[in-house]
């Protein structure tokens, strides 16, 4: 089994040094969140989510959901904890006061989702799409709706769902099937099938709360026709309590490479009672919201799973014995983590880690920003921040949580594809990131056509890191880091004024060339924050020599040795589409 | 499940016009193989792969070998399977006719290696090591033991183990604890552990021959005092019968991430009777014999799975309608084949891996004339290549097989992730490959250390390309090819003088460059196969315009759209490994 320690210390450097958007500190709500609170609170979560989540990972794969007579339960175990974790307050701790919430920001509970995702994904998934849920209802339904379930919701008495995928449609939401037929109460029936719907039944909660995407007949075509619906598996009577049972039944869960814990349902709706949410025909940009926080999660979800098979091979790498070193004189073998590729090794995952956790935290900030902000324009200005970073954080920390998890597997050698030591479940637990909510290269393409081309929001980012560096351009310390820099922007301005171009030439030549456009704005993010990262440490060195020159180093391994992927992705993009059109695949 | 086709046009197109090896013609062993019967086997090699071992690899996968009362127990069918395997005679297909063999080249048996694993990686396993087996004891072995041993593993009616690994040690073999007391008569009994033991007992075969390293008492330390022998499950009569069980008994059997139809076994030696192969204490370079065939299969290994990956991805691709594509005019949803992000995806898997099918076409031409030709200079320096090469094949092919079945989850989507269609299995399967025999990373520090630093080999292979180059430098169509293959060869000359230098100077540099050196390698040699592929599709193109512009096609993606990958290897790599040594890992 994999063992995990919560990464408070980190943390609680982003938190006290890196709180760097200077709009930020004059969010009103947020003035009593200090230091000392946030360290508490990390603390607990490291407590929980170390005792008790984390345990639950291996059980979840060894013994997966079962459904059974039409009921789905959940792993030995689970029940238990949820319970443990809700009545901590877990579910509720970003969640608006007003319906029982904590009102944390941002910067505090993107912290805690990483530390859940290290610790079990499976076990994570029944309360995150509860959180979604909550966004959606919060921002879009009416007052009697959301009187009626967030509180119930926040408190993770209930669940909530998305169902959004049904068999012929995952990518191409313009094709769902699912009728709702309106009633003369102003409710809705529904009709369908869903798919791919993560805890879609289970027994950790009294009710689950589906959102589901559904035409109304007569609705345009295509994405313009769908209207969202809120269905309770259990109907809710008006007095709060649970009622009948509604139209929705389980068909059954899927077998899955991993994440074996948590039930993947096909949900079968039958004339099922839904209420409407936001405005007919208007679904798609409703479940946005829910859906545009959730891809971030799945960003955090690829960090934190990384972080777990990054501890894990490090400590297996200070006690594993073979080989000897080039510098060592003993007769025996080696520590493997005196060998340099191995360090090398640990190194890269290391590097890209606490990179994006930098950079998650950053744009943790930008979210608090732009969902709180007084000033309008201020808040727009975040917003479009997240709006860029959503597809790229959540693509590529999901590719670099497979190439960490796959990189981790390596070092442990033979005992790495074994199931005794979990390190092979973190790869199949993390192979879901790149897929689910919206594939990597939906991911890309909403990043290229709609982020960069269409809403043009990338110069701002840019500019942001240009500002970053100009100010320390007296630093001679940080000139070896500008300048690399200064050149990878170079390339991605390069990069995407050939974007421009070729999206009015040749669009296959844009669409061929959104996953290295994302990969490489993924790497120069992280050199971003590696650089606000280096400045702080440089300057703070004398407080913890050992700790500041560790970020030190670890940022010119960066600097040296990951960074140089930028130029072979903008080299094989850039030579376009042809080839790629031409093909004809036998 | 997945579907499997033989490419077998693609293995004869190889056949007929990549037979480039002019000393090839002279092996006056193989006069008597011609095109026709080349085709003829591949055809029942592609029916019995199709037909029968295919199936086995969801059936391995989901009821995997099961270890009770100290017996292992094959998955269902693969009994029924083994026999008609062998009743056809696919054991024996590269064995010396002297012992029953068919004395098929490497040209020929390596494409019957691919579509082994391309079935079913677990099933091949069982006869795999026969193989390894069978070349080690015809090499090392005494006439009494050849005579005794060699026609019924040729036959495949006992099956062969490479006993090395042991709990303390895997990588480094100077650390075994296994022990072999001479005996009277000249036997040895043997005692000790030996763990992850690919086919160490099953049910499939009447006898397992054990070829095991152990330590004589009194040996010299770490390996120089390694001693080989074989060991069989059962012993054997004077008259070549079965007769009393041997002291080897089966303790456990892993549990895998994959190939779960192949039993990893721990083995106990308890006064085990075994007989001393080559000599005393040499027993390491004796098993290499062994080792080193085995490792060039096990890319191969990387190759089929890949093989299969692809072809299933390309069969949904085409089927799987999602999104409209940049250039068509329908309402509808098109096939995703059509857009341009997953025919580069798909471009990228078919570049790599028809690239490594005409690399190892031309490493079995060196391997047959390094064992077979009359001329021993000849030979010798096919033997440089093949040594240069094993390395390179073993890694770079089970790495790309990793990347290329991963990316074919993702053309999957959701349907990738889960157990119905068989692709996460090709994932999980492969994933061993980077490790056994020798971890992707003790290859590299083979290749750089033993192969280019200190055997200096590297330069016949380059000169080779470059010879190869020059002959066709007035040939206008090739003139891009050319350049960019002498810009990538600057390169590693550049690379290599730098590892002199270094390896003077500062071994870590060396050591932590490895596996990047490996990797540019890697790509050179594709491209060097599709150089040549390309020369010869333009030549032939009148006769079969589809096929040879579609190699030509191919051959312009994988110089475009990956060779840029060399660049980002030798930047990082050249940037030295100080930062690598320097952190301190908390």
């Amino acid at each position: 089994m994999t063992t995990y320690s919560a990464p408070v210390e980190e943390m609680m450097f982003l938190y006290n040094h890196l709180k760097d958007n200077k709009d930020y500190n004059e969010i009103q709500k947020f003035k009593e969140i200090n230091s000392d609170l946030v360290k508490d609170i990390l603390d607990q979560a490291a407590k929980i989510n170390q005792e008790i989540v984390h345990p639950l990972a291996k059980v979840g794969d060894e013994t997966p959901c079962v459904y059974e007579n039409g009921v789905v339960r959940s792993p030995p175990g689970y029940k238990q904890a949820y319970q443990q974790f809700i009545k901590d307050g877990w579910t509720s701790l970003s969640c608006d006061p007003k319906y029982g919430g904590q009102g944390m920001p941002k910067t505090v509970s993107t912290f805690f989702e990483e530390m859940l995702s290290s610790s079990s994904l499976s076990f994570k998934l029944y309360s995150e799409l509860s959180i979604g849920a909550y966004h959606c209802i919060l921002h879009h339904a009416d007052t009697k709706i959301k009187n009626k379930f967030l509180p119930k919701i926040v408190e993770g008495k209930w669940s909530g769902t998305m169902c959004l995928t049904e068999s012929q449609c995952g990518t191409d939401l313009g094709l769902i099937k699912t009728k709702a037929e309106k009633q003369e109460d102003g409710s809705f029936l529904l009709t369908g099938q869903k798919i791919f719907i993560t805890s879609g039944d289970h027994d950790l909660t009294e009710n689950i709360i589906h959102l589901v995407l559904a035409k109304i007949p007569g609705a345009p075509p295509g994405t313009k026709g769908i209207s969202l619906f809120l269905v309770p598996k259990f109907n809710v009577n008006d007095d709060g309590n649970i009622g009948t049972r509604n139209g929705v039944k389980t068909l059954s869960i899927e077998s899955k490479m991993g994440i074996k814990g948590s039930p993947t349902c096909v949900l079968n709706f039958d004339n099922a009672k839904g209420y409407l949410i936001g405005k007919e025909n208007k679904g798609l940009s409703s479940m946005f919201t829910m859906m545009n926080l959730e891809r971030i999660i799945v960003g955090i979800q690829g960090l934190g799973i990384a972080e777990t098979a990054y501890q894990n091979s490090l400590a297996y790498a200070k006690e594993r014995k073979q080989g000897k070193a080039n510098n060592t004189n003993t007769e025996k073998a080696d520590e493997i983590i005196k060998h340099a590729d191995i360090r090398r090794s640990l190194l890269s995952m290391k590097s890209i880690i606490e990179g994006e956790r930098s950079l998650s935290f950053w744009l943790s900030q930008q979210i608090d920003v732009s969902l709180n902000h007084s000033d309008e324009n201020i808040r727009k200005n975040a917003n479009d921040l997240v709006s860029l970073m959503t597809p790229v954080v959540k693509s590529f920390f999901t590719d670099m949580g497979s190439e960490i998890t796959n990189e981790a597997i390596q070092v442990f050698g033979g005992y790495g594809y074994t199931k005794d030591q979990g390190i092979e479940q973190l790869f199949r637990d993390n192979r879901i990131t790149p897929i689910y909510e919206g594939t990597n290269s939906v991911q890309a393409i909403d990043l290229v056509f709609r982020k960069v081309l269409k809403e043009k929001i990338l110069n701002n980012f840019l500019k942001l890191i240009q500002k970053e560096i100009s100010e320390h351009n007296n630093n001679q310390q940080l000139k070896k880091f500008s300048n690399i820099i200064n050149d990878k922007i170079d390339i991605i301005n390069k990069f995407s004024n050939w974007l421009e171009k070729r999206n009015k030439e040749k669009r296959d030549d844009v669409s061929a060339s959104c996953n290295d456009f994302l990969k490489i704005l993924g790497y120069l993010s992280l050199a971003y924050s590696w650089f606000k990262t280096t400045k702080v440490s440089l300057s703070l060195k004398d407080q913890n020599k050992n700790f500041y020159n560790e970020k030190i180093n670890t940022a010119n391994y960066y600097f040296d040795k990951i960074l140089p992927r930028i130029n072979a992705h903008y080299e094989s993009a850039t030579s376009g589409s042809d080839i790629i059109m031409n093909a004809k695949f036998g």
